[in-house]
């Protein structure tokens, strides 16, 4: 055995080269070497090429994998082709994958089957791997019982050390691949009274009892905690992986942080489709007419509030058939509110979801994004009256803009940070409508007060 | 020693009463009641309550806490607070407190400290411990270095089980509070060669050789790899901690998923902002006039692209002068088209930043982006067209109105797709300047579109 053997694997990267020789191999049935390959490749990787072949090629690559292995691409792979999968294959082949997984990822597979075929492969199961899928499917999958897994190790507080290690043990041997961070300890009850790390465990002395040496310091959350709430605790507390109880204090499973930090990553996403105004659950590989369905009621929204605005400016004809020129410089006033108001928005609903702002310190934010709005309408007032004035050759255009300006500036701060507010005292996602509520605001603010000044000051401008 | 003893804590929220209670024992300085209070608390909650205490109250409570205690209030504080604390504090007091830290986080620390302070500090620091805060400062806070910590388990692969048992106990013992999931193990040139579960190693016989029993298949990071490619790298293969390790392949330290836990918000937050046109290190408590000059250069940009727009619109002004209503409702073209291309831009900001989009699949969103622009163009601008056909009798206008509507929404189609695309090629952050790029692609050619096919059927319009 040399040196050699032991290098750390490079990460191999699936590139356009490797997807044409997988091809290549796929098209001339070449088992040996393609099997060769896919042994250098972790699930993630595989599931991404899959990913990026026809259904038929992937069906061949995905039939080569051991059903162990299969479970684990499964999980790993983009909706269309998890779906795909799961409807070829044969419920007898489901079973085998979903027993080789941990419990979570079992139920999110068997919670996307058929009726009729999830009835099958919660037969052909183990009467206790079947049990608790049926356990955790009951829950909603937005919640902490929807994120756990069942694979938990708990001892009881009069135990000793010695018992805690063999439980480690055991579920070592049975769960093959998880890895286990904590032993929760319960009392006669199974309520949940601390936990104790494994690290620390072979620290101790075997024959000591477990609740003297636990932590009873330990945070735990209950089955019906919505996952944006146990995501937050997790960042707040620096968790890895917590207990789940139910409503008597019983632990139930556990979370650990790699389902979190999907979770992370799902409410940022969805804050930043919410805000851009896109359905949240589009992606790519969305079909078009779907997305078109999907984004179609934004644009409507859109659409009925643009010609609202326009209806407002229509008041205003015969003061812009006295001066043209108004028609080509209102767009900015209000393309400006709508700017300031975004960004407003944008750090207000950010705020609110990482948990900064909130109804006791709403007061600073009003006050603090006020001076903002009055002071940037007042350099940009400044500067797009002076540009006006100097280009036109109009002194009072020039001011009507500064004036207009200002205000629409101020209209957007207040609006930018009360509209948030607002729909999260309604209990409202602000990530949802605060965009639309307030550039409508920002525009017909933008045009009325531009064309107001205008039509106050118009014997002045013509 | 009763159950009660045992009931996991509550989380105690830290709610206005709270509050109200800690200021009433502050102001009569009843030391044994806050502590009590204090004691309850996690060093996070506590950080929280200092936050929302004026300066004077809060270094009052500070002062109550133990260094270690310290030390791990001050890392999960506010900008501000860390700053006010980092000011006034000694440097031997600092000192005590970054003694009792982890190194990545004792490193934050320092970097924060004025250069004479830092000095002070790593001078009063045992020589171990100044030597790797010093050798954490050199990286870049944004790479796998800068992220990592030092205390790392390491141990021979020709090294026995038991050997790696008493290397777990002795870094437990040492780096107290800390948690410890994996040791690595590392050829003869301290290389590393593979890893150990704690929870395997407690399945193992004491003395077996490390090499016979240690996974190969470990995925370590470089110290220059940067934090988001890092982040990318612990969700891809679900990690919990990583070796990171120097260019000639040692292990140099650890990084645990709770940093990046952090990176991932951080970096999601980045693109929050970015998009919406904010400073990316804004936040509640920026004072306004920072607000000001973070958010005024995105506006002074918005004006030059506004100005020019209103001059574009000016070359049409004798089709406006014969017919008002134009300016009521090109507005509504502009607007629509940006709002289509907001959705474009959103979709593709967050495909490329989740990996999901990239050169390889860029035809394939363009061609969905495309179809999805022209039909939501065809519906609008059918919708708007009939609308305005019926509101202002007359069928022409409408027409204009939908030609108008189509051209614009395939445009932004257009733009939103390749706009994000070309500054990634371009190795520019796509969510830095997409919508600023597009939004001014989507007002020119919205007004330039309606005003343009009006002007082509004016004679029928009017």
């Amino acid at each position: 055995m040399t040196e050699e053997t032991y290098k750390p694997q490079e990460l191999i990267e699936v590139d356009d080269e490797l997807m044409d020789d997988l091809r290549d191999l796929i098209q001339t049935k070449s088992d040996f070497l393609i099997k060769n390959i896919l042994n250098d490749l972790y699930p993630t990787d595989i599931a991404h090429i899959i990913g990026r072949l026809e259904f038929e090629e992937g069906d061949y690559l995905f039939s080569l994998l051991s059903p162990e292995d299969q479970g684990r691409v499964i999980v790993e792979l983009d909706d269309d082709h998890r779906e795909h999968f799961l409807e070829t294959l044969k419920s007898h082949q489901i079973t085998d994958i979903v027993e080789e997984l941990p419990s979570d990822e079992a139920t999110d597979i068997v919670s996307e089957l058929s009726d009729e075929k999830a009835e099958a492969v919660l037969d052909e199961l183990s009467v206790e791997d079947s049990q608790d899928l049926k356990e955790l499917l009951q829950y909603d999958e937005n919640t902490a019982g929807g994120l756990m897994q069942k694979e938990v190790i708990t001892v009881q507080q009069k135990d000793t050390v010695k018992k805690a290690i063999q439980a480690v043990r055991r579920a070592v041997k049975e769960d093959e691949g998880q890895h286990f961070y904590f032993v929760y300890v319960v009392d006669e009850n199974d309520k949940l009274v601390g936990s104790l790390s494994i690290s620390n465990l072979i620290l101790l002395s075997p024959a000591r009892r477990i609740y003297k040496v636990m932590d009873t310091d330990i945070i735990s959350v209950k089955t019906d905690v919505d996952q944006e709430e146990v995501a937050n605790i997790f960042k707040k507390y620096n968790l890895v992986a917590a207990p789940v109880v139910d409503f008597s204090g019983r632990v139930v499973g556990r979370i650990t942080v790699d389902d979190i930090v999907d979770v992370i990553e799902e409410e940022a996403s969805e804050d930043i489709f919410r805000l851009g105004g896109v359905g949240i659950n589009e992606r790519l590989s969305t079909p078009p007419l779907v997305s078109l369905r999907k984004r179609l009621p934004w644009l409507s929204v859109y659409l009925v509030t643009g010609l609202i605005t326009s209806s407002i400016i229509n008041i205003f004809h015969s003061t812009i058939e006295s001066l043209v020129i108004l028609a080509a410089l209102m767009p900015l006033v209000a393309g400006m509110g709508g700017n300031a108001g975004t960004q407003a928005i944008t750090l207000m609903v950010r705020g609110i979801a990482l948990g900064e702002v909130d109804f006791s310190n709403a007061r600073k934010a009003l006050f603090k994004e006020l001076s903002v709005g009055l002071l940037n309408g007042a350099l940009v007032g400044f500067l797009a009256g002076t540009v006006v004035a100097l280009v036109y050759g109009n002194i009072i255009l020039g001011v009507v803009m500064c004036l207009a300006m200002i205000t629409n500036l101020f209209i957007a701060a207040l609006m930018g940070t009360l509209v948030p507010l607002g729909l999260k005292w309604a209990k409202i996602d602000p990530a949802l409508a605060s965009a639309v509520l307030v550039t409508t605001c920002t525009d017909v603010f933008g045009f009325v007060s531009f064309l107001g000044f205008a039509t106050l000051f118009l014997s002045m401008l013509t």
